[in-house]
């Protein structure tokens, strides 16, 4: 009875991510002899840029490393107000930025800085899962929108109107380029989506993570329609930082403080090593430059290659380092054909229902992150198998 | 009208660290050429061990530093295993030892893991204020039960009878040594609390960051006594690696995958690097012991030193770098009495309200984490403002 009783909550019944269990799968098969390519987890194969590894390197000579500001140390935040004015041509202030432990915790702060329990956020679906399960975690309740090709794979007002039938909205958190799909939104549409939130009340959080991530379109922040927007970003992608857990948020003048007392207990600060390599990691466009020419060529060799051996329904990949592929008229159980896949062919991805518990049963994500050779071999494995 | 709607969260509204303002105002005055000392922040002066920062270094130069499992690289879970055979004699499996990004994330985790929104959780006041905030932040209901030097400072049976009168408890969390006080439970009266909490079905959550810093009595883990119980530890005091936000939970075995999934969403894994610092400073026992001495030195200073010049009302130091002075017959306002020995004597500690909205208002922190002569200073400073 009473040992019933030492049971974990029902909030922490969250859905596992599915990419990770592939990921110790493949590595079980690696460890026992098989050669694996991986194209599950969306993580760049290059390390972090030099200069970051060099500032990193003399911050441990000088070995002290403590608290910092939560709200980050000032070099790093004037960096990235520096990066906003060259990259979008926006001004904003130092102190409206915030470096956070990675993206992870941008999110996390976000929600709690801006919703109460029981507030309802619009995601789309197919999206990041971790969304839904922070989302869930805090008490908030996720209201996923279905999106499609009529849309470009884009949330609209349409949407937006459809979903506040059922009851109040008071944020949509949006990310463009978009994981799983690649896909981006045209500026014209973020701004109209962005617009109508404004003008409705209705906290916009943009998910900023794969920007400098892109091959089709011009990407735009937030920022440059609203004040009021929520800017989360992070070094992992488009720096090749994941491991340094380190990123930032924008935020509206009047949740700077909110979100800094938050952080003071969830997080005292990021950590400093890593808030001092990001910094430097900001002047490595150069090699950054490189590392995107790597992944143009094999987004090229990619969405020219798959549909000729069969996975011939992609979404556009205008940017990030994903292809979403429908593989109906293979399986309508991606979990098992991801398996078979990974056993078969030895090529790891993700499948779909992580990101989409619906359709996502006729969809696999390709991460095209890896080295060139890699997607080659991968192309010719897929081919062999199918 | 609209614009309204764009404010903070309701739960956003929690008290700051005064600690930190206290911190911030210190820098100012520095920053404008005046010597401060610092007792304010519970921060070791010494760097990192060498053994973690030559394991950084080399890690630093093979470059690529990736997400790691959510739960972390075996290493370190492993180092800890064996820390727990050599350190306390008790056998725990490395796979319910999961390494945090810092004690924060740790408490973060497990009151998600542990708890659902409105249960009630056991706190002592004085207390860490950080817990306070992260439970209201999560919807939990923290029950502050005031403690003092009739149970030695520390909370009781009785005090749980006398909480449960007004509703269900659902989980005690204790530090020993404890944070502002320095105090530590006697073993008996740990384990008369962690049994009377198994026998009720009540979660105990044992904060032990301050272990290894024990001047007194004997440290005992929670483990020793009970399988239930949930233990919260760090780098950041015995080993100097606060800036790195790294520390570990051991799990109760049916939290480990709850504990696992909910990781995985909101942290991703902590810092990489970080993590192969970590594995390498338990091996660092003589550099880090030489330390602690430093810090017994300090004690042994002050514990002598501050009642001379007035501050004769201290708590028992048992262990931590804190000591948590009366100072009723100088101030019953200590925020008041900080700011002004902050800017009149040139030394910051944190005021009591930090810790204890009631009572702190008559108590000061003073950390002894610092260099001897700097507490040396302190002393003639606050005598010659007295």
């Amino acid at each position: 009875m009473v040992q019933d009783r030492f049971r974990p909550s029902k909030r922490s019944d969250v859905a596992p991510f599915i990419a990770m269990d592939v990921l110790a799968e493949a590595a079980g098969l690696e460890a026992a002899g098989r050669s694996i390519i991986h194209m599950e987890v969306g993580q760049p194969s290059a390390p972090a840029p030099k200069t970051a590894l060099a500032a990193a390197e003399a911050a441990l000579k000088h070995g002290k490393l403590g608290y910092t500001e939560a709200l980050g140390i000032k070099p790093l935040r004037e960096a990235l107000a520096t990066h906003y004015r060259k990259t979008y041509g926006v001004d904003v202030p130092s102190g409206r930025i915030m470096a956070t432990t990675g993206s992870s915790a941008g999110f996390n702060l976000a929600f709690l800085a801006a919703f109460d329990p029981g507030d309802r956020i619009v995601l789309t679906a197919p999206g990041y899962p971790a969304y839904r399960n922070i989302i869930k975690a805090l008490g908030l309740v996720p209201v996923e929108v279905e999106v499609g090709a009529e849309t470009r794979w884009s949330l609209t007002p349409d949407h937006l109107d459809a979903a506040r039938k059922d009851g109040p909205v008071r944020g949509v958190l949006v990310a463009s380029p978009a994981n799983p799909t690649g896909t981006m939104m045209t500026a014209e549409a973020l701004s109209d989506l962005i617009a109508y939130c404004d003008e409705a009340g209705i906290w916009f959080i943009s998910d900023e993570i794969y920007h400098g991530l892109d091959y089709a379109g011009e990407q735009k922040t937030a920022l440059e329609t609203s004040q009021n927007a929520i800017i989360i970003n992070s070094f992992s992608k488009y720096y090749c930082m994941t491991g340094w857990r380190i990123g930032w948020m924008v935020l509206p003048e009047q949740l700077v403080r909110p979100t800094e007392r938050i952080a003071q207990s969830l997080y005292i600060s990021p950590p400093e090593l890593s808030q001092i390599a990001a910094a430097s990691a900001l002047d490595a466009v150069q090699e950054l430059e490189a590392v995107k020419a790597g992944y143009a060529a094999n987004r090229e060799l990619l969405v020219k290659g798959l549909p000729e051996i069969g996975f011939d329904k992609l979404l556009p990949v205008d940017g990030a380092f994903y292809i979403y592929a429908d593989i109906s008229r293979f399986s309508s159980d991606s979990l098992d054909f991801a398996k078979r896949m990974l056993h078969e062919a030895g090529v790891a991805a993700t499948p779909g229902v992580d990101f989409d518990p619906v359709h996502g049963k006729e969809f696999m994500r390709f991460s095209f992150a890896g080295a060139h050779d890699d997607m080659k071999s991968a192309l010719q494995r897929l081919k062999d198998w199918i």
